[in-house]
């Protein structure tokens, strides 16, 4: 299996989750959450899937195609370990989707960064609201559910508040 | 269609060529050319699909993923308008194929890019030599033939020399 191979199931089965978790959202209220915006092909992506929906971005630094940049209020620039506390105070409780692919080149940074984001995504999340991620989480009370049929088992994974 | 979408049908259709290029070549001999490295992931599928080819790799700078970095004297590193003529001048016409995936965010300007990059491919080719593209070319001589049941329309181009 390629690196090519890899790629293009990591970014099938990225589609297929945040597909399937726009279903299991649907009629819920809640903001959306993207970490990382990258490119932006991601967030182009849910804008279109969920149209009704504020989508925020949390990133560092924009550097995405002009067709795929949010709004500058649409933006927690910064820091993740700031934005995501702040976002937090800001909005409680009530994130009904979360979205991050951290995913680098290297496998065991992206899992140090993993288990270091998890504590910090965890408490965003309403009842029911969901978290689709291209790396495993390490979360105390959200609970990992199964994957779409249209999704590679272990390049995506999802969890959802009980 | 969001810009994932189109971005899973161009990898998706990059690699259903790429696959195909392998069957119509086989057993045939000549070099492979990769144009463009970035971070190397369909470098890493060419290698798996042909291990027994040898493939050179044209590229300004380096910057790929270390489990897809060729060695040193299979790069030809700088401008392609300079690098393509030394390679003519020391394969001739034998290449067995090329694949390049020129695209960058601004379409017409990836346009112009393989409108002035074609003359420069087209006398590499030996005959019955393929270029695989993920954007149209233009060249003279070479006939555009038609792509595998698995690639996407339009998201990538198969041309023959005949």
């Amino acid at each position: 299996m390629s690196r090519l191979d890899v790629f293009i199931n990591r970014m099938l089965s990225q589609r297929a989750c945040l597909n399937h978790a726009v279903e299991l959202t649907k009629g819920q209220p809640g903001p959306v959450f993207e970490l990382g915006l990258g490119n932006g092909r991601t967030f182009h992506h849910m804008r279109e899937i969920m149209p009704e929906r504020e989508i925020f971005v949390f990133e560092r630094a924009i550097a995405s195609n002009p067709n795929s940049t949010p709004a500058e209020d649409m933006v927690f620039l910064g820091d993740v370990y700031e934005t995501l506390p702040a976002a937090l105070k800001r909005f409680g409780p009530t994130v009904r989707l979360i979205h991050a692919d951290l995913g680098g080149h290297d496998l065991a940074k992206n899992d140090v960064f993993a288990k270091a984001l998890s504590p910090y995504v965890e408490p965003l999340l309403d009842h029911g609201g969901i978290m689709v991620s291209s790396d495993r989480m390490y979360f105390l009370r959200l609970k990992e559910i199964p994957l779409p049929q249209d999704a590679v088992p272990a390049r995506c994974h999802i969890y959802q508040r009980g």
